[in-house]
């Protein structure tokens, strides 16, 4: 009897006898061509694509074969599928109507760099896995310093320096073990974190320091939320006087907060008043700006960065609204050795003269991965694609819009703005129950036209336009103005009959 | 007078007064077009280059201007600089002549998913906010878990499930954060570590579970790191042993990770004993295959995975060894309320009808940053363009080459095999001393026709070959061994002279 090899499957399967090429230029340049009418097509449709996905929940899902297939199959095929299944089950982040949450911008400079990455394929974790992936980088991090007019110490001459994180929670995590790390000099990495830290930031803040401080073991009650004021931003003397309290409980405060532009309502807290009582306390300030850093580039809107030179750390999300899609976070410390004393760990495969030199950043040291891609090209294509001259007249154009859909509002007497228009954010409601704005929000997002978000500001539901979308031009505020108010006309005269 | 704004510029700057298109099809497709022609002539080009860059610290930075440039430049002068200063500064990651640390496929397909995702510019981090970025990926991690024969409870129908991170590092990272707070019933997230809790690993074991120790709080000292046998497997006795002694000692341990191929010498830790251990002395077991993972695409290589059944979590890297570029890690539970007890935290401006629901998952309670791109395209397009049967066969061709050169290294009197070729990674040296072998290795990463790297074992300077790049193919395995031998030769000859 033949003896059986329980490790091969029991059927044949089809097999590809032939190695296959990972990279092969023709079919490469076939199909890249392809995608690129795919993607010009995409686009042309994108404005009359519903904005908020109708999809229910499973149906992507099931539309996917339940396993992958033995043999390769036509890219032509896919493309199909990605019109069939994929298109409807998104919601479309790049269209000029989607007006949610914040905005999430793509660029044709962005997706070239994107590609240009993915080609090259280096992975950036030393300096010496690819100089140019840490060097350009550095670079394009003291380009925006600079054209922002960020204070010098962030710059990579002096002692500080910048690094692209995925994201501004991961940033602030960072800037949270960091702190947690000089608080208890060096305990919390070796001997581990015993207690006692506290950490301080706006009740408006973003959701992410809650996620920071449960992942680096201080706990969310250890989190103060410092009241605000009637324009949603931090309190000093509030922020003073829970310091001294905590102090006098025998808890050691160690971290603050601060936001220029919360998500709720793009509020701005009094960084120099902030700074100043964290350079009184000792305590780490860090700065998140994850939406709002981008107008620095605008000279006329750099008052609210005043007193910035004080944060120990900074960070803002170029993948917001600077025209790169995500992920492209600049995160900035003041003192480069705190935060890589803090995350470095250097095992024998790793090391290397470069690094044993001193004379080169390896930012995996300034973040949680190891691993790290090219991703300083998209903000060299986009820098250099768009001129910061470009970049200015983008966002002066959404500045400008915001504050048109902000008149209209405010010149209506059926609705109120719920805060005065905060750069490109609009907060406001129809003037009636909260029940009767939820049901206008859930009625505007199934008709597909546009897409908006809420939030809770003084116990009230409130929504929430942003007009931040690369797309997005006079018409399509206008478009969602006429829309909004039409439909709350409507859903109120369905009410009084 | 007239009265000066402060706020502008003082001196005048070129301007764009056009707001620009984001996206303007015509353009992009014309760039596109010599960006394709760039990346196939780079590829073409590739096996010629240098594969370590020969650029010193600072060259790259100082050939990029000081400052970002204020009105948009061509296309063309991007590209011409792409050659000018990022190349000769760039680690050829994707050159078939790259054996170093562990390979970072790229491939056609990925290449184009990574475009298209970066067009479709979806935030993924709700299902609402695109139900598709969410409902690809569950599928996406499905299949591979189908394709690899992993046990059924890592996928979605059950109570497990995969997401994609960045890294395995982050995959462990939040391993051990979930672990840490079933362990401390919560109470680590909410009023903060205290200390107490021990972790496992073998002395083998990757640096980012040490990092992930430093992160959650843990501390590195708590971090036992569990002796080896002559294979560098963790001994499960010794394992059993530690964790009485700590119990012993009054402390908790809660978290054992088994590596199934190791960094230095992708050595394999025993699953099932482990997880046994595990299961009696209720720990979570993480298992990191971040590189070996691939692998178990071949049924005649599922033998080392034995016992996955009993770990709590899972990771390996298709962006390692599965013609997807980076990142893409597959990160699986068994129990996925354990993870996002441990990760989720829900603004009001992140509700939303379908997450209230709990039908769907909302992959930002899976992982560390709230944002995440549509990165399951990745492995759609490379699964569907390759077929499991076109990436087994590419994987039987790395593990044939690597077998070879190790008969190679083992058939040459001037070289020893450190450990038994695994999979495939030789672990070798120069019969001569660690200061000879550290020679050898600058020499050959100096001269450039190939790159390759090093570990420590037993106390010994080891060379690591890794078959494992895209391209590689035996041509160029035939070329490293011929100049790894000739240029340890030629050393020898000079040193005796």
């Amino acid at each position: 009897m033949p003896t059986v090899d329980a490790s091969r499957p029991s059927v044949s399967l089809p097999a590809v006898s032939a190695v296959p090429q990972a990279f092969e230029p023709d079919a490469f340049r076939a199909q890249l061509a392809a995608l690129a009418d795919w993607i010009c097509s995409y686009y042309e449709r994108l404005p009359r694509l519903p904005v908020l996905s109708q999809v229910a929940a499973g149906d992507v899902f099931a539309a996917l074969p339940p396993t992958a297939p033995e043999l390769p199959e036509p890219f032509d095929a896919v493309l199909a599928d990605l019109d069939r299944i994929v298109v409807p089950g998104l919601t479309h982040w790049q269209s000029p109507s989607f007006f949610a949450y914040f905005p999430a911008n793509a660029s044709g400079p962005s997706m070239l760099a994107e590609l240009l990455s993915a080609a090259l394929g280096v992975q950036g974790m030393l300096w010496q896995t690819s100089p140019a992936c840490t060097e350009v980088e550095t670079r394009m991090l003291d380009w925006l310093a600079e054209a922002c007019a960020w204070p010098a110490v962030f710059r990579a001459g002096g002692k500080g320096g910048g690094v692209l994180q995925d994201s501004a929670s991961s940033a602030g995590l960072c800037a949270l073990i960091a702190a947690r790390e000089q608080a208890t000099e060096g305990a919390s990495n070796h001997t581990g974190y015993t207690g006692g830290l506290v950490a301080y930031t706006s009740s408006q803040a973003h959701s992410s320091l809650d996620k920071a401080a449960m992942l680096a073991g201080i706990g969310r009650a250890n989190l103060r939320k410092i009241d605000v004021d009637a324009s949603f931003a931090m309190v000093p003397d509030t922020l003073r006087a829970a310091i001294a309290v905590d102090r006098a409980a025998g808890l050691k405060p160690f971290y603050v907060c601060a936001t220029v532009g919360t998500t709720s309502s793009l509020a701005c807290d009094p960084l120099r008043e902030i700074g100043e009582i964290c350079r009184e306390e000792g305590l780490w300030l860090h700065v998140d700006a994850a939406m709002a850093g981008s107008v620095a580039l605008l000279p006329e809107q750099r008052a609210r960065f005043d007193g910035l030179e004080l944060a120990a750390s900074y960070c803002f999300n170029p993948h917001k609204w600077l025209l790169t899609n995500f992920d492209c976070s600049c995160f900035y410390v003041a003192d480069r050795r705190a935060l890589t004393n803090a995350l470095s760990i250097t095992p024998e495969y790793l090391r290397n003269e470069a690094s044993d030199s001193g004379e080169v950043f390896d930012y995996r040291d300034w973040q949680v991965p190891l691993g790290r891609r090219f991703r300083a090209l998209k903000l060299w294509f986009v820098l250099r694609g768009f001129g910061l001259s470009g970049l200015r007249t983008l966002l002066r154009e959404h500045l400008e819009l915001a504050c048109l859909f902000g008149s209209w509002v405010a010149a209506d007497p059926d609705f109120e703005l719920v805060t005065p228009v905060s750069l490109n954010l609009v907060c406001f409601r129809y003037r009636g129950s909260d029940a009767f704005n939820r049901q206008l929000q859930a009625c505007l997002n199934e008709e597909g036209s546009l897409f908006i978000s809420h939030t809770a500001l003084r116990g009230q539901h409130v929504l929430r336009l942003c007009v931040g979308q690369a797309a997005t031009a006079a018409q399509h505020v206008e478009n969602a103005w006429h829309t909004i108010r039409e439909t709350a006309r409507r859903l109120a005269h369905q009410k009084d009959n």
